[in-house]
Protein backbone atom coordinates (compact mmCIF):
# COMPACT_ATOMS: atom_id res chain seq x y z
CA UNK A 1 0.00 0.00 0.00
CA UNK A 2 1.40 3.52 -0.78
CA UNK A 3 1.66 5.88 2.16
CA UNK A 4 -0.27 8.41 0.84
CA UNK A 5 -3.12 6.10 1.02
CA UNK A 6 -2.79 5.43 4.28
CA UNK A 7 -2.54 9.03 4.67
CA UNK A 8 -6.19 9.65 2.66
CA UNK A 9 -7.43 6.50 4.40
CA UNK A 10 -6.65 8.31 8.10
CA UNK A 11 -8.21 11.81 7.00
CA UNK A 12 -11.68 10.16 5.90
CA UNK A 13 -11.38 7.89 9.09
CA UNK A 14 -11.14 11.49 10.93
CA UNK A 15 -13.85 13.37 9.14
CA UNK A 16 -15.67 9.85 10.29
CA UNK A 17 -15.24 10.29 13.62
CA UNK A 18 -15.88 13.75 13.95
CA UNK A 19 -19.48 13.12 12.45
CA UNK A 20 -20.08 10.71 15.32
CA UNK A 21 -19.38 7.24 13.02
CA UNK A 22 -18.38 4.25 15.04
CA UNK A 23 -17.61 1.12 12.42
CA UNK A 24 -17.52 1.25 8.46
CA UNK A 25 -17.36 -1.17 5.96
CA UNK A 26 -14.90 -1.03 3.26
CA UNK A 27 -17.46 -0.26 0.53
CA UNK A 28 -19.33 2.73 2.97
CA UNK A 29 -15.56 4.49 3.10
CA UNK A 30 -15.33 4.16 -0.56
CA UNK A 31 -18.67 5.64 -1.18
CA UNK A 32 -18.42 8.37 1.24
CA UNK A 33 -15.05 9.39 0.02
CA UNK A 34 -15.58 8.85 -3.62
CA UNK A 35 -12.58 6.22 -3.61
CA UNK A 36 -11.93 3.03 -5.67
CA UNK A 37 -13.87 0.32 -3.52
CA UNK A 38 -11.67 -2.59 -4.48
CA UNK A 39 -8.45 -0.89 -3.54
CA UNK A 40 -10.29 0.34 -0.08
CA UNK A 41 -11.53 -3.53 0.17
CA UNK A 42 -7.64 -4.72 -0.39
CA UNK A 43 -5.62 -2.02 1.61
CA UNK A 44 -7.93 -2.30 4.86
CA UNK A 45 -7.90 -6.02 4.94
CA UNK A 46 -4.17 -5.27 6.08
CA UNK A 47 -6.17 -4.26 9.41
CA UNK A 48 -8.22 -7.00 10.07
CA UNK A 49 -8.27 -7.01 13.45
CA UNK A 50 -9.70 -3.59 13.73
CA UNK A 51 -12.35 -4.58 11.88
CA UNK A 52 -15.84 -6.26 12.98
CA UNK A 53 -17.15 -9.85 11.03
CA UNK A 54 -20.66 -8.17 9.34
CA UNK A 55 -20.21 -4.75 10.52
CA UNK A 56 -16.92 -3.32 9.20
CA UNK A 57 -14.03 -1.13 11.06
CA UNK A 58 -13.86 -0.07 14.09
CA UNK A 59 -13.12 4.10 13.02
CA UNK A 60 -11.40 5.15 16.46
CA UNK A 61 -8.95 2.19 16.74
CA UNK A 62 -8.36 1.77 12.81
CA UNK A 63 -7.54 5.98 12.69
CA UNK A 64 -5.10 5.13 15.58
CA UNK A 65 -3.70 2.52 14.06
CA UNK A 66 -2.78 4.14 10.84
CA UNK A 67 -1.77 7.59 12.66
CA UNK A 68 1.02 5.45 14.62
CA UNK A 69 2.03 4.37 11.18
CA UNK A 70 2.98 7.29 9.45
CA UNK A 71 4.39 8.82 12.81
CA UNK A 72 1.44 10.94 13.45
CA UNK A 73 1.37 10.30 17.03
CA UNK A 74 4.01 12.26 18.33
CA UNK A 75 5.80 15.51 17.68
CA UNK A 76 7.83 16.40 14.56
CA UNK A 77 10.51 19.70 15.17
CA UNK A 78 11.01 20.67 11.35
CA UNK A 79 13.09 23.16 10.31
CA UNK A 80 11.57 26.48 7.90
CA UNK A 81 13.82 27.74 5.63
CA UNK A 82 12.24 30.79 3.37
CA UNK A 83 10.27 33.37 5.80
CA UNK A 84 8.93 35.07 2.81
CA UNK A 85 4.95 34.64 1.40
CA UNK A 86 4.94 31.29 1.72
CA UNK A 87 7.32 30.55 4.66
CA UNK A 88 4.68 32.38 6.82
CA UNK A 89 1.79 31.11 5.20
CA UNK A 90 3.23 27.64 6.10
CA UNK A 91 4.36 29.08 9.65
CA UNK A 92 0.54 30.15 9.90
CA UNK A 93 -0.81 26.72 8.35
CA UNK A 94 -3.03 24.93 10.67
CA UNK A 95 -2.74 21.80 8.72
CA UNK A 96 0.95 21.49 9.81
CA UNK A 97 0.58 21.43 14.22
CA UNK A 98 -2.86 19.32 13.61
CA UNK A 99 -0.81 16.52 12.20
CA UNK A 100 2.03 16.88 14.77
CA UNK A 101 3.89 19.35 12.95
CA UNK A 102 6.06 22.27 14.68
CA UNK A 103 7.95 24.36 13.18
CA UNK A 104 10.49 24.87 16.03
CA UNK A 105 13.33 27.45 14.15
CA UNK A 106 13.04 29.48 11.01
CA UNK A 107 15.80 30.17 9.17
CA UNK A 108 16.52 33.47 6.49
CA UNK A 109 19.51 35.08 5.87
CA UNK A 110 17.42 38.38 4.99
CA UNK A 111 18.76 40.53 7.93
CA UNK A 112 15.24 42.77 8.30
CA UNK A 113 13.97 39.07 9.31
CA UNK A 114 16.86 38.10 10.95
CA UNK A 115 16.39 38.31 15.29
CA UNK A 116 12.40 38.56 14.90
CA UNK A 117 10.71 36.07 17.11
CA UNK A 118 7.34 34.84 15.54
CA UNK A 119 4.82 32.97 17.63
CA UNK A 120 7.72 32.10 20.09
CA UNK A 121 9.54 30.44 17.48
CA UNK A 122 13.41 32.85 16.31
CA UNK A 123 14.25 33.65 12.92
CA UNK A 124 18.20 32.58 12.38
CA UNK A 125 20.53 32.62 9.97
CA UNK A 126 21.42 29.74 7.97
CA UNK A 127 24.90 29.72 9.74
CA UNK A 128 23.21 28.83 12.60
CA UNK A 129 21.76 25.96 11.03
CA UNK A 130 23.90 23.13 12.09
CA UNK A 131 23.43 23.94 15.82
CA UNK A 132 20.28 24.68 15.97
CA UNK A 133 19.21 21.09 14.48
CA UNK A 134 21.28 19.23 17.90
CA UNK A 135 19.87 22.17 19.84
CA UNK A 136 16.17 22.02 18.83
CA UNK A 137 15.97 17.94 17.37
CA UNK A 138 15.42 19.23 14.10
CA UNK A 139 14.33 16.41 11.87
CA UNK A 140 12.73 17.58 8.86
CA UNK A 141 13.94 20.66 6.81
CA UNK A 142 11.31 22.61 5.05
CA UNK A 143 12.06 24.63 2.16
CA UNK A 144 10.02 27.58 1.17
CA UNK A 145 12.86 29.87 -0.72
CA UNK A 146 12.58 31.18 -4.35
CA UNK A 147 13.45 28.58 -7.13
CA UNK A 148 17.09 30.00 -8.38
CA UNK A 149 18.51 29.67 -4.37
CA UNK A 150 16.22 26.55 -3.55
CA UNK A 151 19.66 24.04 -4.10
CA UNK A 152 21.99 25.91 -2.57
CA UNK A 153 19.77 25.73 1.00
CA UNK A 154 19.27 22.25 0.05
CA UNK A 155 22.98 21.56 0.18
CA UNK A 156 23.05 23.74 3.03
CA UNK A 157 20.43 21.34 5.09
CA UNK A 158 22.43 18.10 4.19
CA UNK A 159 25.40 19.79 5.04
CA UNK A 160 24.12 20.13 8.86
CA UNK A 161 22.93 17.12 9.11
CA UNK A 162 19.54 16.99 7.76
CA UNK A 163 17.96 13.94 5.33
CA UNK A 164 14.28 14.74 5.26
CA UNK A 165 13.71 17.72 3.30
CA UNK A 166 10.42 18.52 2.20
CA UNK A 167 10.51 21.37 -0.72
CA UNK A 168 7.99 23.71 -2.15
CA UNK A 169 10.14 25.51 -4.66
CA UNK A 170 8.66 23.92 -8.09
CA UNK A 171 12.43 23.16 -9.22
CA UNK A 172 14.49 20.12 -9.75
CA UNK A 173 16.97 18.67 -6.73
CA UNK A 174 20.10 16.62 -6.46
CA UNK A 175 20.34 15.00 -3.18
CA UNK A 176 22.43 12.43 -2.49
CA UNK A 177 20.80 8.74 -1.81
CA UNK A 178 20.94 8.84 2.01
CA UNK A 179 18.72 11.91 2.00
CA UNK A 180 14.88 12.25 1.45
CA UNK A 181 13.58 14.54 -0.42
CA UNK A 182 9.58 15.30 -1.07
CA UNK A 183 8.51 18.02 -3.69
CA UNK A 184 5.08 19.08 -3.23
CA UNK A 185 3.72 20.43 -6.36
CA UNK A 186 0.77 23.03 -6.02
CA UNK A 187 -0.36 22.56 -9.31
CA UNK A 188 -1.23 19.09 -9.58
CA UNK A 189 -4.61 18.92 -7.96
CA UNK A 190 -5.61 22.29 -10.69
CA UNK A 191 -4.85 19.57 -13.35
CA UNK A 192 -7.16 17.48 -12.13
CA UNK A 193 -9.68 20.35 -12.50
CA UNK A 194 -8.20 21.21 -16.28
CA UNK A 195 -8.37 18.05 -16.86
CA UNK A 196 -12.26 18.01 -16.67
CA UNK A 197 -12.88 21.53 -18.19
CA UNK A 198 -10.94 20.20 -20.86
CA UNK A 199 -12.87 17.66 -21.68
CA UNK A 200 -16.44 19.28 -21.17
CA UNK A 201 -17.48 17.25 -18.11
CA UNK A 202 -19.41 18.67 -15.40
CA UNK B 1 -5.81 5.64 -14.86
CA UNK B 2 -5.92 8.84 -12.32
CA UNK B 3 -5.48 11.97 -13.32
CA UNK B 4 -3.18 12.37 -11.17
CA UNK B 5 -1.08 9.86 -12.17
CA UNK B 6 -1.48 11.69 -15.53
CA UNK B 7 0.33 14.79 -14.44
CA UNK B 8 3.02 12.69 -12.72
CA UNK B 9 3.83 11.13 -15.72
CA UNK B 10 3.48 14.69 -17.56
CA UNK B 11 6.26 16.08 -15.49
CA UNK B 12 8.46 13.25 -16.16
CA UNK B 13 8.59 13.08 -19.30
CA UNK B 14 8.87 17.38 -19.56
CA UNK B 15 12.32 16.08 -17.36
CA UNK B 16 13.14 14.15 -19.90
CA UNK B 17 12.87 16.33 -22.64
CA UNK B 18 14.92 18.62 -20.81
CA UNK B 19 17.77 16.25 -20.43
CA UNK B 20 17.48 15.56 -24.11
CA UNK B 21 16.09 11.98 -23.99
CA UNK B 22 14.10 11.48 -27.14
CA UNK B 23 12.57 7.44 -26.51
CA UNK B 24 12.15 6.01 -23.39
CA UNK B 25 10.93 2.73 -22.43
CA UNK B 26 8.09 2.08 -19.86
CA UNK B 27 10.57 0.01 -17.56
CA UNK B 28 13.26 2.70 -17.86
CA UNK B 29 10.68 5.45 -17.17
CA UNK B 30 9.57 3.45 -14.39
CA UNK B 31 13.48 2.68 -13.34
CA UNK B 32 14.25 6.75 -13.13
CA UNK B 33 11.38 8.43 -11.45
CA UNK B 34 10.92 5.49 -8.65
CA UNK B 35 7.44 4.55 -10.42
CA UNK B 36 6.15 1.14 -10.07
CA UNK B 37 6.74 -0.61 -13.48
CA UNK B 38 4.07 -2.78 -13.78
CA UNK B 39 1.52 0.12 -13.29
CA UNK B 40 3.67 2.47 -16.23
CA UNK B 41 3.58 -0.49 -18.26
CA UNK B 42 -0.20 -1.22 -17.89
CA UNK B 43 -0.72 2.82 -18.32
CA UNK B 44 1.35 3.76 -21.51
CA UNK B 45 -0.22 0.90 -22.94
CA UNK B 46 -2.99 3.10 -23.96
CA UNK B 47 -0.97 5.25 -25.90
CA UNK B 48 0.40 2.82 -27.67
CA UNK B 49 0.37 4.86 -30.67
CA UNK B 50 3.54 6.78 -29.38
CA UNK B 51 5.82 4.06 -29.23
CA UNK B 52 7.89 1.79 -31.12
CA UNK B 53 8.24 -1.26 -30.74
CA UNK B 54 11.81 -2.68 -29.02
CA UNK B 55 12.86 1.16 -28.87
CA UNK B 56 10.28 3.10 -26.04
CA UNK B 57 7.48 5.92 -26.49
CA UNK B 58 8.66 9.09 -28.09
CA UNK B 59 8.97 11.54 -25.14
CA UNK B 60 7.99 14.81 -26.69
CA UNK B 61 5.18 13.05 -28.52
CA UNK B 62 3.81 11.61 -25.69
CA UNK B 63 4.26 14.35 -23.61
CA UNK B 64 2.12 16.80 -25.84
CA UNK B 65 -0.67 14.36 -25.79
CA UNK B 66 -0.63 14.03 -22.15
CA UNK B 67 -0.56 17.62 -21.83
CA UNK B 68 -3.37 18.34 -24.55
CA UNK B 69 -5.64 15.53 -22.37
CA UNK B 70 -5.06 17.39 -19.26
CA UNK B 71 -5.96 20.69 -20.68
CA UNK B 72 -2.47 22.06 -20.71
CA UNK B 73 -2.53 22.92 -24.35
CA UNK B 74 -3.95 26.41 -23.31
CA UNK B 75 -4.61 29.00 -20.88
CA UNK B 76 -6.81 28.61 -17.85
CA UNK B 77 -7.22 32.00 -16.14
CA UNK B 78 -7.70 32.10 -12.58
CA UNK B 79 -9.23 34.09 -9.77
CA UNK B 80 -7.60 34.36 -6.83
CA UNK B 81 -9.78 34.58 -3.24
CA UNK B 82 -7.37 35.64 -0.86
CA UNK B 83 -3.76 37.89 -0.85
CA UNK B 84 -2.33 37.21 2.31
CA UNK B 85 0.80 35.36 2.77
CA UNK B 86 -0.36 32.09 1.04
CA UNK B 87 -2.42 33.70 -2.01
CA UNK B 88 0.80 36.28 -2.77
CA UNK B 89 2.90 33.31 -2.57
CA UNK B 90 0.32 31.32 -5.04
CA UNK B 91 0.78 34.77 -7.22
CA UNK B 92 4.18 35.00 -7.58
CA UNK B 93 4.54 30.67 -7.45
CA UNK B 94 6.36 29.76 -10.64
CA UNK B 95 4.71 26.42 -11.14
CA UNK B 96 1.06 27.57 -12.30
CA UNK B 97 2.00 29.95 -15.29
CA UNK B 98 4.15 27.34 -16.34
CA UNK B 99 1.46 24.84 -16.74
CA UNK B 100 -0.66 26.94 -18.43
CA UNK B 101 -2.53 28.68 -15.45
CA UNK B 102 -2.66 32.82 -15.16
CA UNK B 103 -4.13 34.65 -12.25
CA UNK B 104 -5.90 37.06 -14.10
CA UNK B 105 -8.20 38.20 -11.17
CA UNK B 106 -7.79 38.79 -7.38
CA UNK B 107 -10.39 39.32 -4.92
CA UNK B 108 -9.56 40.28 -0.95
CA UNK B 109 -12.21 42.39 0.94
CA UNK B 110 -9.22 43.82 2.63
CA UNK B 111 -9.46 47.58 1.90
CA UNK B 112 -5.64 47.77 2.35
CA UNK B 113 -5.18 45.72 -0.39
CA UNK B 114 -8.32 46.55 -2.49
CA UNK B 115 -7.56 48.84 -5.78
CA UNK B 116 -4.37 47.57 -5.69
CA UNK B 117 -2.23 46.74 -9.02
CA UNK B 118 0.20 43.01 -8.68
CA UNK B 119 2.05 42.31 -11.82
CA UNK B 120 -0.75 44.12 -13.78
CA UNK B 121 -3.63 42.35 -11.72
CA UNK B 122 -6.15 44.16 -10.42
CA UNK B 123 -7.32 43.59 -6.35
CA UNK B 124 -10.90 43.84 -6.56
CA UNK B 125 -13.55 42.82 -3.71
CA UNK B 126 -16.00 40.01 -4.31
CA UNK B 127 -18.80 42.06 -4.90
CA UNK B 128 -17.28 42.55 -8.40
CA UNK B 129 -16.31 38.79 -8.61
CA UNK B 130 -19.78 38.04 -10.91
CA UNK B 131 -19.18 40.59 -13.31
CA UNK B 132 -15.09 39.45 -13.57
CA UNK B 133 -15.98 36.35 -13.93
CA UNK B 134 -17.25 37.09 -17.32
CA UNK B 135 -15.24 40.02 -18.50
CA UNK B 136 -12.16 37.89 -17.81
CA UNK B 137 -13.41 34.37 -18.66
CA UNK B 138 -12.39 33.19 -15.14
CA UNK B 139 -13.05 29.78 -15.42
CA UNK B 140 -11.68 28.48 -12.11
CA UNK B 141 -11.57 30.03 -8.05
CA UNK B 142 -8.57 29.30 -6.03
CA UNK B 143 -9.26 29.62 -2.21
CA UNK B 144 -6.60 31.04 -0.52
CA UNK B 145 -8.56 32.61 2.67
CA UNK B 146 -8.47 31.51 6.61
CA UNK B 147 -10.15 28.08 7.02
CA UNK B 148 -12.70 30.36 9.21
CA UNK B 149 -13.91 32.26 6.27
CA UNK B 150 -13.39 29.56 3.61
CA UNK B 151 -17.01 28.07 3.57
CA UNK B 152 -18.50 31.78 2.97
CA UNK B 153 -15.91 32.64 0.39
CA UNK B 154 -16.37 28.85 -1.83
CA UNK B 155 -20.51 29.92 -1.55
CA UNK B 156 -19.65 33.68 -3.26
CA UNK B 157 -17.85 31.85 -5.82
CA UNK B 158 -20.64 28.88 -6.61
CA UNK B 159 -23.23 32.21 -6.57
CA UNK B 160 -21.12 33.60 -8.89
CA UNK B 161 -20.90 31.15 -11.10
CA UNK B 162 -17.52 29.52 -10.67
CA UNK B 163 -17.96 25.36 -10.88
CA UNK B 164 -14.16 24.74 -10.48
CA UNK B 165 -12.54 25.36 -6.83
CA UNK B 166 -8.73 24.73 -5.84
CA UNK B 167 -8.88 25.20 -2.12
CA UNK B 168 -5.97 25.16 -0.15
CA UNK B 169 -7.45 26.39 3.79
CA UNK B 170 -7.39 23.41 5.53
CA UNK B 171 -11.00 22.61 6.53
CA UNK B 172 -14.13 20.84 4.97
CA UNK B 173 -16.03 22.80 2.61
CA UNK B 174 -19.41 21.77 1.08
CA UNK B 175 -20.91 22.32 -2.38
CA UNK B 176 -23.18 21.26 -4.22
CA UNK B 177 -23.09 18.24 -6.74
CA UNK B 178 -21.94 20.43 -10.08
CA UNK B 179 -19.49 21.76 -8.21
CA UNK B 180 -15.93 20.07 -8.64
CA UNK B 181 -13.77 21.02 -5.76
CA UNK B 182 -10.32 19.82 -5.05
CA UNK B 183 -8.36 20.51 -1.86
CA UNK B 184 -4.45 20.64 -1.28
CA UNK B 185 -2.97 19.70 1.61
CA UNK B 186 0.52 20.67 2.35
CA UNK B 187 1.06 18.17 5.05
CA UNK B 188 0.36 14.82 2.74
CA UNK B 189 4.04 14.72 1.64
CA UNK B 190 5.45 15.47 5.06
CA UNK B 191 3.84 12.19 6.23
CA UNK B 192 5.46 10.50 3.81
CA UNK B 193 9.17 11.66 5.77
CA UNK B 194 7.42 11.30 9.22
CA UNK B 195 6.49 7.59 7.92
CA UNK B 196 9.89 6.37 7.27
CA UNK B 197 11.38 8.40 10.64
CA UNK B 198 8.92 6.96 12.53
CA UNK B 199 9.59 3.31 10.92
CA UNK B 200 13.67 4.00 11.08
CA UNK B 201 13.78 3.69 7.74
CA UNK B 202 16.91 5.38 6.20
Amino acid sequence: MTIRRLSIYTRCLTQLEEDGVKTISSQELADRFSLNSAQVRKDLAYFGEFGIRGIGYQVSALKSELQRILGLDREWPLALVGFGNLGSALFNYKGFSRQGFRIAAIFDDDPVKVGRVVGGVPVLTMKELPREIKARNLTIGVVAVPAEVAQGVVDQLVAAGIKSILNFAPTRLKVAKDVRLKNVDLTIELENLSFYLAQGIH
